[in-house]
């Protein structure tokens, strides 16, 4: 928690040269930063990891913005759930200093050209559904990590692959961020908080609660010495029977690397986590778990 | 110049972290901090980035590093030339504080796999012969900038296209510092000088020698009014009674997003350039030349 939490009315930036000029002053009186990147729509997933940077910095900045980039054509980009009013509320009672919100011209204007690529964490699991999507993420986030210059920036676990991204990236290109992770929170039911829970019709949300279970239940098999492929395949079953859409993927994966588990049992000196993502009704909902360790 | 240059024993780092402890010393006390990345091979064009750099900042930083990933296959890496000690001279020499010059293993350690695309102004000219180029530089320009962590970097505008990739890669990137770049120093004979002319025979010096004025000449003819497709006409023959192996691009280009111009005058508002790469014996040479405008 920031000593200086007095000081506490949010702040909103939206222009690179706002942002600036308050993160550094902070700087410079020897104040770290703390930074949450967000897509606005937020909710106690997006808040914990907020409140995770104050506690790890003096200053907490969290930026709202949908980044067109990382979504494809058929994708949901104009009907992303936006509510900046509430987002900033949320935001100023969770400790946060200072809401950057720019529009998407500040962020892309005319003649931008750049990508960033980070090759082999990017593929499989969700690189392989949506293509686009880490290279938009990893482009929009070093410009994000730029333009803050934040001491710590915290990414929450259940964009897990994400998370491997954006530490690849910031290792390879010597970025001075450190990049937390921060666990998955969840409804009361275990269904991690996603901001697309809210497409959820009443029976889907049913449904969706019961994605957590089967993955955790995979997990403590292959804690318990199962075999991978036996596990992969019971699994497959248990959410054809949740009444789940489609599986986009059901994996098991290292967690470092994220090499594919296909048979056998988990080496116990790899960590590893279950992975997935499924279509209920319409809506593509993504989840992990950790294989526990003996 | 530096008001600081009686401390002025040039340092050499080997470690990014032995970089930082010396370049986050020098930013804490408020001093500048100005960077020249080169691949070593140091002549006075060079050195003429190193006094410009001192110039616009209180200490001066020069990277020596043959960056493999902008060469392919074929070309001149392992030949290229290197000569550490004599660089190192000539830095001191030049009013640099610190010399990086890292191994490859702290530049691309074991998993490394984040590249850097900068799309339109990577594309024609220089890209267009050696495909992989822009992005093995830009994302090692990336690196170092990150590494150093500079006020303002300086580069040759010799490596014109190279200028422009980083401009825009740094504005894209929202990267926190400043791009300069630098006028092409030359020999008595006006060849611009560069690490490759010590491949060159002395008929194929003699040849060479005759570039810069084959493209200064066609300059001044554009900045009179001549029809761009004339000139390039002419120009390539001239380059052929030169003795010129292979011309590997003659283009008349805006200077500021590489905008070809293939015929009809020069449109006086839009500052242009002549560009050349041409093969002599077997030595590739670059060079390119302002349009004066009326």
């Amino acid at each position: 928690m920031s000593p200086l939490s007095a000081d506490s009315q949010l702040g909103v930036a939206r222009t690179v040269k706002a942002l600036r000029a308050r993160v550094d002053a902070w700087r410079s009186s020897g104040q770290s930063v703390g930074f949450v990147p967000t897509m606005g729509a937020l909710h106690d997933g997006h808040l914990s990891l907020v409140r995770m940077a104050a506690r790890l910095s003096d200053r907490t900045v969290a930026s709202i913005f949908v980044n067109p980039t990382q979504f494809a054509p058929h994708e949901d980009f104009s009907s992303y759930p936006r509510n900046e009013a509430q987002d900033l509320e949320k935001l100023q009672s969770s400790g946060c200093h200072l809401a950057y919100a720019p529009p998407p011209e500040q962020m892309y204007p005319p003649g931008f050209q750049t990508s960033i690529k980070v090759e082999a964490v990017s593929q499989g699991l969700c690189g392989e559904s949506r293509p686009h999507f880490f290279g938009g993420v990893a482009t929009v986030v070093c410009k994000l990590l730029n333009q803050v210059r934040p001491t710590v920036a915290v990414f929450g676990e259940k964009d897990f692959q994400q998370l491997l991204v954006i530490k690849r990236m910031v290792r390879d290109l010597d970025m001075p961020v450190e990049i937390v992770g921060a666990p998955i929170v969840r409804e009361a039911d275990g269904l991690a908080m996603s901001s697309r829970n809210a497409y959820l019709s009443t029976d889907e949300r049913a449904t969706a609660g019961k994605l957590n279970k089967i993955i955790s239940s995979m997990a403590d098999r292959l804690s318990e010495g199962a075999d991978a492929s036996d596990v992969l395949n019971d699994g497959r079953m248990a959410l054809e029977s949740a009444g789940v859409s489609r599986v986009d993927y059901l994996e098991i994966r290292s967690e470092t690397d994220l090499t594919p588990v296909l048979y056998g049992p988990i080496d116990p000196a790899i960590p590893a986590r279950v992975f997935i993502a499924a279509i209920v009704g319409k809506t593509r909902l993504i989840d992990n778990w950790p294989v526990r360790r003996a």
